[in-house]
């Protein structure tokens, strides 16, 4: 069950080690070949619902770099999301941003809108309006800067996205372009989605959570008071583009809560990823660009993998939410933006684990794995102390995945990388999760 | 060129007959067999885009009525809008809100929200639940009543539906149900694509200008104070239910802005529909069941041909747009809710009219029939008198039909029946109508 690539001699580092040591150490190759195993070949899962033979295509095509006196320049990683005739690439790398053709050969008319908050725009607006225009006079960029955080993710502030796209009389030919993390890929993606009734989008994400998550499958929305994200589309992209630079500048509570999402791909459908992970935390937590592209781009073809099957949450896809739906209720009863979603969904998934555990339905050793790895990635493993038993009762009883009042949740079952969507399940052993983790 | 299925003597009302008389004179019977042509030999057009293969079906299958007992179920007229695996029904016909079955058969899941307005809600919302509910003890009707008029379709009204929706915990096999006219077909449709995501939806249009034109094809969405529709999704109903009782209480005002609709197919794509509508317009302006069920049905069908081709407005269905580039400016400068939709397509229309003369490319007879339909309708045939040509342009300018900073038109282009949807014109003639119509 080692890892298929990483020989695990590179992977003796301890937790204490420095960000800078590890990341000079470079313990694994730069230039490292991943053998990935092919689609076909992932490790199959019991989902509890009927899985289509799985379509995702993982490009082995490396894109023609057009401007060769780039020194930086180089090929990035791609994972295509097939779905039909609005599929779309996923480019991964170090300094993509710095390719402009990888961009502006997704954007049709001759306007832009960037979209973007104000802690990235600072780092990232000039940069990738760079890459927008240059060597590209026709195009040009409008961009609305939004205040940051997952508190802000509401219709008062995607109001300010149709504000300055209809003031700047943007028509729609436009491209809209998200630079940012989840909150500003959901917001952008939904105005996208409704703006004229649907202009182009193209997601940049700056986040691990966005990496690795949010910006791949076409989930857009914003939040309402009484529940999270509860307004939306979906609304697939143009294209995606990870550059992995923006991860040297992310602050670290930001890096572990992306690694919550990781973590998931591991628990519910990669139990070899998960065992990478296991062994390879600490290059993670340092931000080694390889060890991140590789996390990445896993991620990404898990994420595409789900999606390409189920795009619209018939079943499969929402698998993809273990530890969600106890999540969301930390992130709405808590008061949004006070958690950050990662850390949120960190929590969640220790009380679906818990659950699956009283359910008899996974081992004691999967149950301290989870933990560890958790732990590991700086994350929390309960809840915040002031949720109550009925907070989580009464949000949850609002969650898109009640289907004729029934809450269905993805819960583990069986050995790890193996995960259960379902309603069927004894109300006992939640009630005891809940008791465990909040105040009655 | 005579109309294929009415005799010309039934024809020969005068203006001035009243409403009550010429209801009882019955001079189309009741059961008249229309004889429309088939889908394949609808009037050709020349659209100034490529027209695929019509695709229109129009089913001559009677629905069958599971209800013998009620005296007044009819088989209704199913006209089907052919979207593949989106593809849906409109029924249409009188007291179809007394066949319950017709509705049920579209409901999944147990929960419904019916969203209607301060107008429609005394005079038809019991009789709706009633046909939702009827013999159906599973199912639960919500409604949310919401201000009546077009200048409550914008964010605001919008946010009311969704906190109903929250508030009742409705989950994502629940559905809504638009009970009136445009502005609540709009907004209820918008919100359906908007919630958890997506649910299903039911269009039952209570007006001419919802039974004709905005409730078929799935164009949703609100209003922004720069601008109409602005913001929106195509989100395609799964059925429509057209029951023409609700016309006989319909204010004149709200039947002559119907009536612009239906001009508009026959200007645009329908001659013959056209010289129907000179010859049976006091029949409609007296409310006939028959004439108006004819009229619905020849409007739907039109309309279904384009959408079938042309979901997403690639082209082709813009030119079901004729007058509304005009129109909308009209009801963004004189400030929504002022002129009703249909006055001021109506007014538009005139104006597209002008300039399609001012172009050469149609005749002076025609300036002139459109004139005299319009009266006849009792429609108005100039915008208000306080529109001026700067406030035209400055509104026309952030129009939906804009593409790459040009405004594309609709106009009409050789005999009765074909129009040109195009951005290539001369910009005087655009000009002098603009002038001609407004102050400057």
């Amino acid at each position: 069950m080692a890892s298929s690539f990483c020989p695990k001699q590179a992977l003796s580092f301890t937790s204490s080690a420095s960000a800078h040591q590890l990341h000079q150490s470079r313990a694994i190759p730069r230039d490292i070949h991943v053998r990935f195993p092919a689609s076909g070949s992932l490790p199959s899962s019991r989902y509890g619902v009927k899985s289509k033979a799985a379509r995702l295509k993982v490009s082995a095509t490396k894109v023609m770099d057009q401007s060769p006196s780039k020194s930086r320049s180089k090929a990035p990683t791609v994972v295509e999301v097939d779905l039909g005739n609005r599929s779309y690439p996923i480019y991964i790398g170090a300094g993509l941003l710095d390719q402009p053709e990888l961009l502006q050969r997704h954007i049709h008319g001759k306007r832009v809108l960037v979209v973007t908050n104000t802690t990235v725009a600072p780092l990232y607006l000039d940069r990738t309006i760079s890459a927008l225009t240059d060597g590209n006079p026709n195009v040009t960029v409008e961009s609305v800067i939004l205040p940051d955080g997952e508190q802000f993710k509401n219709m008062e502030t995607l109001m300010k996205v149709f504000d300055k796209a209809i003031e700047s009389r943007l028509d729609r030919r436009c491209t809209f372009v998200a630079l940012g993390g989840g909150v500003i890929g959901d917001m952008c993606g939904y105005a996208a989605a409704s703006y004229l009734r649907g202009v182009n989008f193209i997601q940049i994400p700056t986040t691990v959570m966005a990496q690795v998550d949010s910006s791949v499958g076409g989930k857009t929305g914003i939040n309402h008071p009484l529940g999270k994200n509860m307004i939306g589309a979906f609304y697939q992209p143009q294209c995606v583009l990870v550059d992995t630079d923006p991860l040297t500048t992310l602050p670290d509570k930001e890096l572990a809560s992306g690694l919550a999402e990781v973590i998931k791909y591991g628990l519910i459908r990669d139990a070899e990823f998960f065992e990478w992970q296991e062994q390879n935390m600490p290059l993670l937590l340092a931000r080694d660009p390889t060890a991140f592209t590789y996390a990445i781009k896993r991620s990404c073809e898990n994420k595409a993998d789900v999606v390409s099957q189920d795009e619209k949450e018939g079943g499969l896809r929402a698998t993809l939410n273990l530890g969600h739906t106890f999540g969301h209720a930390v992130e709405t009863g808590f008061g949004y933006g006070q958690w950050l979603h990662g850390e949120a969904v960190a929590a969640g998934t220790v009380m679906a684990v818990d659950m699956s555990h009283r359910l008899g339905w996974i081992d004691d050793s999967l149950v301290e794995r989870v933990h560890k790895i958790l732990q590991q990635a700086k994350l929390p493993t309960s809840p915040p102390e002031t949720m109550t038993v009925e907070m989580f009762k009464s949000i949850m009883a609002v969650d898109k995945k009640v289907a004729d009042g029934k809450l269905r949740l993805i819960l583990l079952k069986g050995p790890l990388g193996n995960c259960v969507f379902t309603g069927d399940y004894d109300q006992k052993a939640l009630d005891e999760t809940l008791r465990a983790f909040s105040k009655s």
